[in-house]
């Protein structure tokens, strides 16, 4: 009698959930130290200071009406400005403050898009390897999720596999660089090589197709190469950011969806976007949250943790014998599964206490995930377990 | 080519919000000291220093990475169980931590809630007057609303009307008690009477019809009148909660689900929560925000303020010879249009710079909502206004 769809969504948790839940019971049983937990992005590497400065004193300097009350269902308006005010700045993104919408982190800005943009029956396109939460939203919003392969092992756009899965029912296209799980960042050619289809095909359908840049990781890149700004290659872009992974406050929800400035229908859409939030049950972004958002933006967490538990485990599977994509950004490695069955390499791994996770949620099939977000010490102490891991598998050792 | 939908309801905003925005444009032009606003419920007494003191508290001592960090989904296991041992204390409420979902505020509540229970052409029976997003919220689910009237001038719950309402499409009712717009709080023999109601009505058509129980408002009552928790009334209850308005936090984006213990298939009811909020984009309720409840559970922001503002202005205008539903908690007083035409008397009352609310949008007609949550001078300022709004109506004052 209960909606069943819901049901399942509930009942069956992400692959990514269980793994980390089966983590966390057998932390209990031989010691959470003994447990190398690489399931989850859940960020090891604290807040930077200026968040917790800016939170103690909007709380003690902040009349608690105005601080903790409904802001527009937009957003604060100075944030808004604030956060136009960095794109332009920092990206030349041609942002506009009345074309910012807060959200509770980036899960809520895709879902909030996907209502205002899908009508019952369009396509959306997803570039596989890719966030397993995408096609439960695609579906939510009525879509329906259609796949793009970037093939392995690049895992970057392939034209051949997009210009196949874009049709004339495609309303959007999923773009999510820095990738999670791949961690390969696309580079400006091959955003202009998306731009030049998409913008090839509109014509021929006579419509527009929007192209959603999830960019929670856009921060996250260790080798110094830049992350294009989707709004420089292609007018019809939304993008939803979070702040849950540049400022590790992925608890607190909070982030924005930025319309493009020149998006086809841009104030409309605009408007649907803040009738989907209303409609989804969204009120507004939180408020304290929101306040904290300016005197942060351009900061972010210690990412040299990250570059160089990155730097240890690539350098280091490597040398086992493992084969890795390119691992330019986010805190993902992306690997090879020896034998090409990932879930059976997965409960290998699991003997030697190292908890990894299948690609095939994520569209693909023959990897692991890793989340390398974790303590350096956590990285150092699984590195013998991976040997044992690949021995098993008898990998060759790299020479030196 | 977007979703007209979503577009019509971000730009076609509530009628509170427009006379909330007509507000602020009026009070550029005039000053904001000769407006008075009593459009939008927007808390005007301050959250309780037990907030301000357990934020700063969190903020120094926690560590950043836990305090910041993701929650499970249904929230923080020790604040559920907080939660669950307040309600067992104070209301004897059956309730389990494991049947909690905390959420961003009530909106958030109700949105999860109806996705999990609506199946596509379902019933949803709201009790008019009602709060006007219900049934923006029922059509996001899929969900058809049906309206039972709380007939003027009391407006409780009316047994032959709600009899007319329900039928075997029928998946819940939504109760919302101290009710928005009205003020009117149910007693204890009306729950008893919809609870026999509803039970006959699930015996006839052999499946359970639930209970959505939105509560943002359960602490504001002001007569020492029991506000009866519905779980001890009917087993198919689903209560919604927010700390919005009884800790003055609406900006902020906290409150819950509660499943009740004895709701039927609650176990999977449970898991729909959980499958809907994953699919709609919550992740987690705001992390900071959930572990502040233990601490301020039972707390209220100072209550005194809108009994006294109730009271002063309740007292003036029945005085004045207008009449108003009994105005028992909340902080809305319900009035009824002299000469019928609720959008025309607000319209005249704009004349000498009253913003009140037409009634029709909460689903009657003839009406006017007045939110109190002002500062008490801007009763005590607005009383000539409202004198001479009765004269232009021709009221006649009442003997004391």
């Amino acid at each position: 009698m209960i909606n069943r769809s819901m049901f399942s969504l509930g009942n069956r948790r992400s692959v990514i959930r269980d793994i980390f839940e089966y983590g966390a019971a057998r932390k209990a049983q031989i010691g959470a130290q003994n447990v190398f937990d690489f399931s989850l992005g859940n960020p090891s590497v604290p807040a930077p200071e200026t968040v917790k400065q800016t939170l103690l004193q909007l709380v003690d300097q902040t009349p608690a009406a105005e601080l903790h009350g409904y802001t527009t269902a937009a957003g604060d308006r100075h944030v808004r400005e604030a956060i136009a005010d960095y794109l332009n700045r920092t990206y030349q993104a041609d942002a506009q403050a009345d074309r910012i919408y807060l959200t509770c982190g980036a899960a809520a800005a895709l879902t909030i898009t996907l209502s205002a943009l899908v009508c019952p029956g369009d396509e959306v396109v997803l570039l596989a390897p890719y966030f397993p939460e995408y096609a439960v939203f695609v579906r939510q919003a009525g879509g329906v999720p259609v796949v793009a392969a970037c093939p392995a092992p690049a895992f970057v756009p392939d034209m051949a596999h997009l210009a196949a899965a874009v049709s004339p029912r495609t309303k959007a296209v999923i773009v999510n660089s820095p990738n999670n799980p791949s961690g390969v960042v696309f580079t400006a050619e091959q955003l202009q090589a998306m731009s030049d289809l998409l913008q090839h095909k509109q014509a021929e359908y006579g419509h527009p197709i929007y192209w959603i840049a999830d960019e929670p990781y856009r921060e996250l890149v260790y080798d110094g190469e830049p992350v294009p700004y989707p709004t420089r290659y292609y007018d019809n872009t939304v993008v939803c950011y979070s702040f849950s992974k540049s400022l590790s406050l992925p608890g607190e929800r909070i982030g924005y969806i930025l319309v493009g400035s020149r998006a086809a229908e841009g104030a409309d859409l605009y408007a649907a976007v803040c009738g989907a939030g209303r409609s989804l049950g969204f009120v507004c972004a939180p408020a304290l949250f929101q306040k904290m958002v300016p005197a942060c933006l351009g900061q972010t967490t210690d990412l040299s943790v990250y570059k160089a538990n990155r730097d240890r485990l690539a350098g280091a599977l490597t040398h086992m014998g493992f084969t890795l994509a390119q691992p330019g950004g986010a805190f993902y490695l992306f690997m090879q599964a020896p034998g090409g069955n990932a879930a059976a390499f997965c409960e290998t791994a699991k003997q030697f206490e190292l908890l990894l996770v299948p690609s095939d949620d994520f569209g693909v099939s023959g990897y692991v995930r890793i989340a390398y977000c974790v303590a350096p010490d956590v990285i150092e102490r699984s590195l013998p377990a991976f040997r044992q891991l690949a021995d098993a598998y008898r990998l060759h050792e790299k020479r030196g």
